[in-house]
């Protein structure tokens, strides 16, 4: 136990160290066919490194990348000071798990999950440092009791904090992952916090633990409820296409991708996002009341799920 | 003639509708196969509207988008106007014709072109007005007889005009058509030009309409070369996973892209430049020696080809 309420970055790091093994176990004992190849790197400047672990062409899963890096600098870029001038100039650490996975079957959703820890010291100053993540879900076909049981975890992730806490979180993953240009949710949600410090080191290191903790709980009973379901060509051509839409927002929106790229983050790694294999279609139209034109107009407007 | 050089906006748009038209006609022929569809579209405001042609699951060509456009507006939107403050608040035109032809043959390289023309009008003040637009090439398997050739067109549009258009365009566009996080170029280059106005109004509508009236001179035999070669399973894996490039670049970098989607394009004719099939791959790695390889280390380093 940390009794001084001082930030732990070993503790941190263990932490997310052992998450990615444990995920990684998890899900390639679900696939049963495929395991996670593990690609350690350094970059090149020797200012940290990570960990991608890579399933791709399982069973279950047609791709999924759960990845773990600690990087670190002399000089925090000025893109990442712009909210905080004061740490301009700062040594820091960024620590992170984040992960995408992309399965087979367009019955399962795509789940997408990441906790990360951000610290900077400067002499004679006490370090400036919060917690950020979240998990959230983008299904291609919509199963009430599914999204049911993902907020479910989520709200549970967040039962042992402040009251709020969910309705919080769970609004703020509403509004990061909208897609603009299209008027569109990316998926149904789930948490997203960031900069999160107010309550001291040891309740805000649980807090992200509590995420990191329940995603498997959220997301492998929906794997498993659906892996076996039968689904048509035309079910997979409709998946093909949506995950249009999660490549359009990962490469137009998302601020870790964007971030990444542009700081000479490992691209390989970063971009393991983007889903194995994609269709772009002119001008698509749902028919009206199929259960595709559903995902848009149900699954696809937030709502309170739990 | 226009005697006056006064910016003449009917004869651009002409010339732009026409320019459509006669490249849809020469694409649709050399398909033989599909046509393109016609959607005209009006923008939600009122502010202008488009042409929309797209062919589709042709013989040759996969996907070919060709779109004209002609918005204006009561304010010049700030987004535009960083560059030239003194234009804020201004009422302005903008219209082009912008196309993407992904091929269906790996052998065949997808083409992308674009003229454009601005102007923004103030109450007793002179119109200000610049054309921009240009073309580029971008091989899966790389053919020097076609890069000379594609050069050699992008040479001849320019060759009525002042010395040094050529290499001064065919750099910009080398320098535009670079996927920074790859350390990567798009393809293989062409002509890319913007802000063009110095030397008056018919001049410059003459080299826009150079431009425009090359690129299926540059193209066309390209394709009528390429299309009946023969290609393996593993080649058109690479076309794919290429393709994949040019989303990241679209989606990231070029600016037509995103400023549209940013002041509320029309979604549906923007990313029309996105191809229909794509493939992300961790860590692709090309055999050394291999003609994928040779893409990299040769066809995609900016050179003199002609």
């Amino acid at each position: 136990m940390n009794t001084t309420d001082q930030p732990d970055i070993e503790a941190v790091k263990s932490y997310l160290i052992e998450l990615q093994q444990t995920i990684c176990n998890a899900l390639a004992r679900e696939d049963g066919k495929e395991d996670f190849i593990i690609d350690e790197w350094q970059r090149e400047n020797g200012q940290g490194g990570g960990i991608t672990r890579v399933l791709s062409n399982g069973d279950v899963f047609e791709q999924a990348g759960v990845n773990f890096s600690h990087v670190s600098g002399g000089q925090l870029p000025a893109s990442a000071t712009a909210h905080r001038p004061e740490l301009a100039g700062s040594e820091f650490q960024a620590m992170g798990v984040s992960l995408v996975i992309h399965p087979r079957n367009p019955k399962i959703p795509t789940s997408h999950a990441n906790v990360r820890f951000f610290i900077a010291t400067k002499e004679n100053e006490d370090p400036v440092w919060w917690f950020g993540g979240g998990f959230d879900l983008t299904p291609y076909y919509g199963f009430d009791e599914d999204c049911v049981h993902w907020h479910s975890v989520a709200k549970k992730a967040c039962q042992p904090f402040t009251e709020g806490t969910y309705e919080k979180y769970k609004t703020w993953c509403d509004n990061y992952f909208y897609i603009k240009h299209r008027s569109e949710q990316r998926g149904i949600g789930g948490l997203f916090f960031d900069d999160l410090n107010e309550e001291g080191f040891n309740k805000s290191f649980a807090f992200m633990k509590s995420v990191g903790d329940h995603y498997i709980d959220g997301y492998l009973p929906i794997v498993q409820r659906r892996k076996n379901e039968a689904y048509t060509e035309a079910q997979r051509e409709f998946q093909l296409y949506r995950r249009g839409r999660y490549v359009e927002f990962n490469l137009v929106y998302d601020r870790g991708t964007l971030f990444g790229l542009q700081t000479g983050g490992r691209t390989e790694s970063i971009l393991m996002s983007l889903p194995p294999v994609v269709h772009f279609e002119y001008n698509r139209q749902e028919d009206p009341g199929s259960e595709e034109e559903k995902l848009y107009n149900y699954y696809l407007k937030p709502k309170d799920w739990v």
